[in-house]
């Protein structure tokens, strides 16, 4: 139900989009992400159609961010689970929850909480800068040029601001 | 073009996706980040219908994620801004995008870099624990249950799940 393919759109947002921003694949991969892998506890924990179901993971299994693993062999059973780059998205979309707990709160509180194993306290997934550390916000982030900048369906003003911004 | 609301699913993910899951959305917060903020600059960068443009806008601002600051009386001019709810989303964003040059890479690279004004270094937006500032991972990262956890549409497996894991 897309009203257009992002594959022609030179930005690496819109690339992670084409793979993962149609409506209730993020959602596939947070139920695979917490151990949801079955393709029936899926389609019954999400509630949509194994049609649907069926189409969403074939994409995510072509493009490299959930693979099957064969759990079974009579009957042949799959388990899903995330690749190393399904496995990279999942801090962003517990980041993305967070953002939901803050902004869209309900009286009843977080449904899901997240935990970091390695300091073992419960905590909030936030985005960092790489170099120091420091927590990123919009006012102390930019966005600047990089080699691959181009204009085109997608980036018709903005390359040229990037263009402006790389060179300064 | 959506298959269904999330309006009723009991996650914060399902929630955010609800405000800023349809397709565009994204891009049209990219740009508005990157201080593409006028109506006619965002319809020609993103190269979409003025209709579909509008719809999104509205949404935006109605859910108070974007918002309309008059710059010109005479005639009538709106620029767009986000608000700070938007301006969290804008790492978040940034942190797919990384994920984007990382697994969709184009032989010319990154259109696009972040830079991190406070210490100056072109970075990667990255994930970390908000207690110990660790990078988090999927495997060393875990959802478990919070105070809202409920079994409903979107989460009929995982609720029983984060149930469990709240317990022990």
């Amino acid at each position: 139900m897309r009203q257009t393919s992002f594959a022609n759109v030179n930005c690496s947002l819109a690339q992670s989009l084409e793979l993962i921003g149609d409506w209730w694949t993020p959602l596939i991969l947070r139920d695979v992400f917490m151990g949801i892998d079955k393709f029936d506890d899926l389609a019954v924990d999400l509630g949509i159609s194994r049609n649907l179901l069926t189409s969403r993971l074939a994409d995510l299994v072509e493009n490299e961010i959930v693979k099957r693993v064969r759990y079974s062999e009579r009957p042949p059973r799959d388990r899903y689970v995330l690749t190393e780059a399904g496995g990279e998205l999942a801090p962003i979309l517990a980041a993305l929850t967070a953002w939901g707990d803050t902004w869209t709160a309900r009286k009843s509180g977080p449904p899901m909480l997240f935990r970091h194993k390695a300091c073992g306290h419960v905590m909030t997934p936030q985005v960092a800068c790489s170099h120091c550390g420091e927590v990123l916000n919009a006012a102390n982030l930019e966005g600047v040029g990089g080699p691959g900048a181009k204009a085109g369906p997608g980036t018709r003003v903005l390359a040229k601001l990037l263009s402006a911004r790389a060179t300064r």
